[in-house]
């Protein structure tokens, strides 16, 4: 996959809840806005009506969703994300920052619920046309900090009440497809202090600007 | 696709709105019961409890939703209604009826909205496990006395709304899927009167029981 030329740049925001994907988003975008430069946040699932109910099944703890379906589901919200908010804003030059993006999929419902990445990747490439960020910022972290760290935060949805196991499969996951495309990755140690992070996405940012 | 060998039958409805599927289902199932029958009677989208969260995004006409993310919510309540309901049932050795099946989206998003049919069956291939009603009963009928028998029942749905040339497609893709499939498919013409249409119908299940 590789992503159709336009004039905007697309950022993805990956990593394990509780890693601060959501403080790095806002001050991403608190710095685009400093610099005047046109920004769409969005996030997965969500992002479109249609994502934002998809959103309340997939997060709802009394439902029984099998991988497959659920990895449907996030497909079905990323394909009118894309059709509705990302392509356009991209086509009109913005920088689109997009909390969670394929990638959770291959790392949540590939590693961690064992999908076979071939169909994943085969359905993802018909769902997004092909539309791959230009830089993924994965804030890496060990699950057992992140859970902590989530649960600080309140009730634990769905996905954090899995297992650790689950969770280090899914980190693997996402440090395996870091790996594998390094010129797209920048992999951060999210155990650092917000200030270096936000500094580190900057420059990556400034550089594909 | 084939059925995997269960000891049940799984019987499929199809057809356009207002032919006439949930009054031939109820006679089937009433039919069934006299006999002392185990059944198990299922509709798409629904079916479970997911299905049913899925069929109220569906059908909620104020909700837009492009032809591929629409069956990719299709394929999520088809994949957890097999796993959940049609499976376990079919083992048990129950008859299976459900009201629309794969069919319909080979139809609907297919035919009617024109995503390739190769993706379609590949998707509907991982969702199913490639099962395959033993029987599948297409209650066929011109679209434009479809749509009006549908509108004396109430409100139009979203799909119902949708012009008569997407439901021409619909009826034409029932009926070459039929064609293909002639041992799989009993084609029914709806405008028969009801108890007709149920005789037939119950000779093509007790030929199969």
């Amino acid at each position: 996959m590789s992503a159709a030329p336009t004039p905007g740049l697309f950022l993805s925001l990956e990593g394990p809840e509780g890693a601060g994907k959501s403080t790095q988003l806002a001050r991403l975008a608190a710095q685009l806005q400093a610099q005047g430069r046109a920004h769409t946040v969005t996030r997965e699932p969500g992002g479109t009506p249609l994502g934002l109910r998809v959103r309340e099944v997939l997060l709802d703890p009394a439902l029984t969703i099998d991988p497959l379906p659920e990895f449907l589901l996030y497909s079905a919200s990323r394909a009118q994300l894309v059709r509705n908010v990302i392509r356009p804003a991209l086509e009109r030059g913005e920088v689109v920052i997009c909390d969670r993006y394929a990638d959770s999929s291959l790392a949540y419902q590939g590693g961690g619920r064992g999908l076979n990445a071939s169909l994943l990747r085969q359905i993802t490439q018909e769902a997004t046309g092909g539309l791959t960020p230009h830089l993924t910022v994965l804030l890496d972290l060990d699950p057992a900090v992140g859970l902590e760290r989530a649960a600080r935060r309140g009730q634990p949805d769905r996905l954090e009440q899995a297992d650790l196991d689950f969770h280090r499969r899914v980190r693997q996951t996402f440090l395996a497809l870091a790996a594998a495309d390094p010129d797209r990755f920048l992999v951060l140690d999210a155990t650092q202090d917000q200030e270096t992070l936000a500094d580190l996405i900057w420059q990556a940012v400034t550089r594909r600007s």
